[in-house]
């Protein structure tokens, strides 16, 4: 599977506020770049932490995107995967729509009734780890279920957990000129954080985008 | 007074891993550039929280650097500034080792005995500000010193102020290509952060160094 990190920060590495409200930190070109990675892609993935606080659809903007995945024969949009170890998403979360397949990722500690209605919802949940989301094994089951191609869309929890399972084949990163700052605000990748072993990556193309810039690495 | 903030980070913001150390995220390339950036400027500013975590000196490392200051009939390297609200540097920090003039920005808040212990150790005090220091305050005092070019080394707390009283000149940010992650690491802007009118920088130039990229931007 090829698993492709998209993201756009603030110049000090931010997704967000402290607050956690969704920030305009790119442009139309970016939002276009954005929707045609989508568009390539068999599943988009966000962790539930997005979910709870953007309650995004996931779906493709662009018409014309539509049409040339349903001309190839494929869902007019790619399908949705929620990482939630502990099946928190709302039943009535935008992601559970009927607008495409919708997986959502839980644990061994996820309550079954929570499960129960998630399934009820339309959501195929697929369980693998035991207290949080195993994702090299959640992953061969959505290789199974035909998800070649992977696109990540945060947060950075996720994000951290995936370079830590070295499970990352590309990343591009949107640098917006603007300054979000916070120790509390979240970063493109969070979690416990390395103190050794850094994964390196390579960075293959830089490039000006909006009044921003564009970062693409091979990891 | 020109204020110019220089900074490495990790492609997810980060200075230094959540235990602080100081971690390599540029090359020799890079480490050239700052050295000259230091060379051109009157002061080098960090916070404490930076002399307490890496000990820095500060000084130059190049000596044709220190040549051409003293042609100029300038000190042979930039003074040193400490904010440091608290008076909590210690005596035997290298950054009030007699290579360079050492400003200490306080606040009036410092207890008087630690004020006169870095004085008795050769420090200049500046205190600006009740609780914590007051940085336009304090460099309107540098500036009386004569200290017209001012160079910013971080860490995030210091930064974040500056930005947050509108007194960041320039930004220059190497972007590592590396992943230190971590939601207690410290990133380029940390601090309460900003929820609103969040500050716009105009992104002058995109230069690719060592393996990462530099970005330089007008504040």
């Amino acid at each position: 599977m090829h698993v492709h990190v998209n993201a756009a920060t603030s110049v000090d590495g931010k997704l967000s506020s402290r607050r956690r409200e969704q920030i305009k930190i790119s442009g139309d070109n970016d939002f276009a770049r954005v929707d045609e990675i989508r568009a390539n892609s068999d599943a988009v993935l966000v962790g539930v932490g997005t979910v709870l606080a953007d309650d995004p659809q996931l779906a493709l903007d662009a018409s014309k995107h539509v049409a040339a995945r349903e001309a190839r024969g494929e869902s007019p949009h790619p399908a949705r995967v929620v990482a939630d170890s502990r099946a928190r998403t709302p039943v009535d979360a935008r992601i559970l729509n009927d607008v495409a397949e919708t997986y959502v990722l839980v644990s061994e500690a996820a309550p079954a009734d929570r499960i129960d209605t998630l399934e009820a919802a339309g959501a195929t949940v697929v369980v693998a780890g035991d207290e949080r989301v195993s994702f090299p094994e959640a992953f061969e089951s959505l290789e199974v279920e035909g998800v070649e191609r992977l696109m990540v869309e945060g947060g950075g929890e996720v994000i951290f957990s995936l370079f830590s399972d070295e499970l990352v084949d590309e990343l591009t990163l949107y640098v917006g000129s603007m300054v979000i700052g916070g120790r509390d605000a979240p970063t493109l990748a969070d979690g416990e954080g390395f103190t050794e072993q850094f994964p390196r990556l390579s960075l293959r193309d830089v490039e000006r985008v909006d009044d921003g810039v564009l970062l693409t690495y091979d990891c």
